[in-house]
């Protein structure tokens, strides 16, 4: 392996209900990232209360797509999370993937922890790919949408957000995106929070980030985003549960078999990338540092 | 009534499914921009296949809020919307209302006609307001919303437009918006068709437009406003039924209580309106002549 100081790095953001029993199209890219199938892949289900349940949908499709040395981390207490057994499993490994469940759960147990920072430490210094589905995908950006109503309409406070992962920042994740109806969900998130991006990704499609060098979208749906940075509002003199007046968001559909990469100065590059596209790519690719 | 030569006119455009029976908010609105209960009104079913079933709801409605002149312009064929009778009831009507059903069997009964002809000059010369729910909302704009699916996505060709009565051109509207989930489709529309504004309505609720004057929003939902003259998208290179990249649509939403008026020159505007939504303005409000 190269020894440069930082690697880019891969993440793997997946909308939920990615195939896990035939063509596999994004599993079998999440393990082509980590190395093949001799790459070592650890499976995080602490999202979930139904633990064992995750690694045996995993277990069984990592297994048909080859894979061997993949296991499962079972952390059920900060205990855990913060042991050294568990943080040499991540340190040793070139695959971290994080099941659906309830991205709450998920933090409450590893946030902030010793597997965390082996986490950062794995995707940044050492290249790993760190992959994540439904809740698993909600839980990497700084700033993690926790829980909130699906309504008709952007509805002033029916979102909460919570501190995720932070492996990117500056954007806020929603999954099973189309499928649930979560547009006006993420409209109400961008609209208090005009600082994030909102990435709504569909179910069976992922996000697949290279740090510092582009995005590509794969699978049977698109990644939507909202942004709200030049949007005029007057969420700040509506009441709770007021519907916001909104003018200027800009959205984005990017469907699958998108693929962007940040303007390089030594590559000519073939296509010219509208404004607004370099500019999220230079937000969800950015090889933020270890804390 | 002043004789001035242009008359400013309004337009009630309804999203379906508007209080008939309780506070009727929206309808009597629109009874009040013909005039107040003395008014003139006509109802035109030509939309709907149960054209008698539709007359009972609105002669009931219009009578509840003290309408006595209401009456029912039953046009089933062509025959009866060329005819100098019902003509005659149009250029005396100080409201025009059009009921829900299929917009392209209105169109088909009405559109060119003497009748349609003299809907222009009821709302164009005498300031008649002319309002329609549903397929009647629908049907006001130059280009129709004529079929589309409603997929989770935005489609290539799975939206068909036809002519409309022309009342107001440069956008494609569309009803029942958010209760539909109808974003992708009206997405749909615009990215093939960028020279038009999708608007969608959602139920109960109406957008007013005061021509050369201004707009309001009315009732329980929102309206949402979709613009692709910047966006950038690959929909001319892509299959039928695939989903388009679409790159910086820009997206507004007014929820019901909105009020915006062009700004005028002779008085002071005290709320700087944001551009993109003048220029909305200037397209819907705009005193389209006489054909």
């Amino acid at each position: 392996m190269n020894e440069q100081q930082q690697k880019n790095g891969h993440l793997v953001i997946i909308g939920g209900h990615e195939d896990r029993k035939h063509d596999m199209a994004i599993l079998s890219r999440f393990v082509e990232l980590c190395g093949g199938t001799d790459a070592r892949i650890v499976v995080i289900t602490a999202a979930s209360t139904v633990a064992d349940e995750m690694w045996q949908v995993y277990d069984n499709a990592f297994g048909a797509l080859g894979v061997t040395r993949h296991s499962h981390l079972e952390v059920t207490s900060r205990q855990d999370a913060n042991s050294a057994e568990f943080v040499r499993q991540v340190a040793e490994a070139d695959g971290i993937f994080m099941t659906g469940g309830d991205q709450k759960r998920l933090l409450a147990l590893i946030g902030g922890t010793a597997l965390d920072a082996e986490m950062h430490i794995a995707l940044k210094t050492r290249g790993a790919t760190i992959g994540g589905t439904s809740a698993g995908a909600s839980a990497m950006s700084g700033h993690m949408l926790a829980q909130g109503r699906v309504e008709l309409h952007p509805e002033k406070g029916s979102v909460s957000l919570g501190a995720g992962l932070g492996f990117l920042h500056r954007v806020v994740i929603d999954q099973h995106f189309s499928e649930r109806q979560r547009l006006s969900r993420l409209l109400s998130v961008v609209a208090q929070n005009p600082y994030l991006q909102g990435i709504g990704i569909d179910e069976d499609t992922a996000l697949v980030i290279e740090r510092g060098v582009g995005i590509e979208v794969l699978g049977q749906g698109a990644v939507t985003m909202v942004d709200g940075r030049t949007m005029i509002t007057n969420v700040a003199d509506i009441k709770d549960r007021d519907t916001p007046e909104l003018i200027d968001v800009r959205l984005h559909l990017l469907p699958a078999g998108s693929k962007y990469q940040l303007p390089t100065s030594d590559i000519a590059t073939e296509k010219r990338l509208p404004l607004p596209l370099i500019d999220i790519l230079e937000i969800v690719t950015k090889r933020t540092p270890l804390q």
